[in-house]
């Protein structure tokens, strides 16, 4: 018999699909309140028992795990999973990749046309109780959007932007691919010889060996004056002392990062002041809308009977 | 003969199709750089023999064009020349209303997804170096949206609204009309029962007795729980201080100013300090966006033509 430790916060109707998916197997609810890393809502005793862990435990608590088969995580990254040694030998794990799509592409989106338009720089003037006109601004009309990601936060970000006039550009390797909202797809390789000529370059790539350090000093340069960057996947892709630089000297319009390396930013780090740089703590993703909920529970509820009839699971990175 | 003063910036080939649409007549171009009601650029003698001008030329200047026979401006409003004695007897007026839907929506944008994301609040803990996660925020994806003004600039940000997924109402005295973006248009005086249903009251409304103190303190209290104003249309349609009590008292999410009444603020005003209010400097139109700028010179442009053939001038105001 399985033993289904499940964290999601679920509506009744949902936790009733859960149980209707799994007739016969023993499974737990302790849904945690708040996204956090922790499985404090569930004994050590069930912890020891479970052999399906639905939700972000700390790679900590499955140290208490021995008998886990599968871990589904609610967030689309996984990195701390996949360090040795974290989950025992030969257990699954599949993430909730498909579920930010609407709610961190509408965070890309507002804090694109925030800076676009010169926002921070306009709310710094009001907390002074200063009144001062901008000269031109920056709009999605009209403008080039190279998209560095383009999965589910990507495509989505696509839509938008082309909804609002943007043409839309997508690197990725496998440019044989139709992205929804993606005007043209090209091998990620060429990543040089399309910077130059985007307005606005939106981020949401995950972390791996090829992201890291992806935007660094000299691609930073090969930017557009002018132009905007935007980061909503993982700090490690953009070098944030090169582009507090390239924005100091008036090279680029204006950047906003939802992450950053490191994270959180050293007290005296340079991005923390940068003109029109507007920076998240981390928050286009979470659980800050319902539908993210929906969709992971979801996703949760989709590979749960998957396991249970042997079948393939979706978003598998393990 | 005519003469035709016009303080439009313009590009080389539309110059010439000003020149083109008046043959024959005297066309005097003195672009003025950035927007303002100035008309310094052009001599008084000038301003004497105008018959036609094109530009917002300020009322003291009019003084002084006792020939004027039309008045063609680059802003959508027109209140200041409305006022008895501005403009000579017989002299038409005609507005830009037209001209500034593309841009003074996405300002609109910007401004509706900040406070739908707390940006001002980040921003905030941004400059103080403080990193603080928030909870839940607001969407587009699913929500209502009320629009107070269907013009150009209503039907634009209805527009991009829809295509973030959200659903939306307009209201109008003319509701048996279609306007793009509008998925439901009510006739205005349902306003107090339409206004408990929304979760963004966008107002784009012209300065009309009708339209002076609409969101006072009573309506105010009929928008729902945790909905957001905001105001790109006149600020005295708005009671300010009402607003500010409202978002201090936590009953609203958020607001966006970009008029108020009075304009500027004085510094002691309670709306500079709110928390999630966003003022903006009366910034949403002029033309700092390029499409703006065509615009208008189209919307001049084809006036000038109805106006030397003797045909019904669009947008007349007067």
């Amino acid at each position: 018999m399985e033993t289904i430790v499940n964290f999601l916060r679920l509506t009744a109707e949902e936790r009733e699909a859960f149980q209707a998916a799994a007739p016969g197997q023993e499974q737990l609810f302790r849904p945690v309140d708040t996204q956090n890393k922790s499985a404090e809502t569930a004994s050590p005793q069930e912890l020891e028992r479970a052999t399906v862990i639905i939700g972000c435990v700390s790679p900590k608590a499955l140290a208490g795990c021995p008998r886990l088969k599968w871990l589904q995580t609610w967030s689309a990254g996984v990195d701390p999973y996949l360090a040795p040694g974290v989950l025992p030998q030969g257990c699954m794990l599949t993430s909730a990749v498909g579920g930010y799509g609407p709610a961190v592409s509408e965070h890309m989106l507002a804090t694109a046309l925030a800076v676009m338009k010169g926002l921070p720089i306009l709310r710094d003037n009001q907390r002074a109780h200063r009144r001062e006109k901008i000269g031109q601004v920056k709009s999605f009309l009209g403008a080039t959007v190279l998209l560095l990601g383009v999965g589910d936060i990507g495509s989505h970000f696509a839509q938008k932007a082309k909804a609002l006039g943007a043409y839309t550009i997508g690197l990725s390797r496998r440019p044989e691919r139709i992205i929804p909202g993606v005007d043209e797809l090209h091998p990620f390789d060429q990543l040089d010889q399309w910077l130059p000529q985007a307005d606005l370059v939106a981020m949401s790539l995950p972390e791996t060996p090829e992201t890291v350090g992806l935007m660094d000093r000299r691609r930073l340069g090969l930017m557009g004056e002018g132009a905007i960057l935007i980061n909503a996947g993982r700090g490690s892709a953009v070098d944030g002392l090169a582009l507090a630089e390239a924005l100091r000297a008036g090279r680029l319009w204006g950047a906003a990062l939802d992450v950053t390396k490191p994270e959180p930013l050293p007290e005296e780090h340079p991005l923390w002041d940068c003109p029109n740089l507007l920076l998240t703590p981390h928050t286009a993703g979470g659980d800050r809308m319902e539908v993210t909920r929906r969709r992971i529970a979801a996703i949760a509820l989709e590979n749960l009977g998957r396991y249970l009839a042997g079948e393939e699971l979706r978003n598998r990175m393990r």
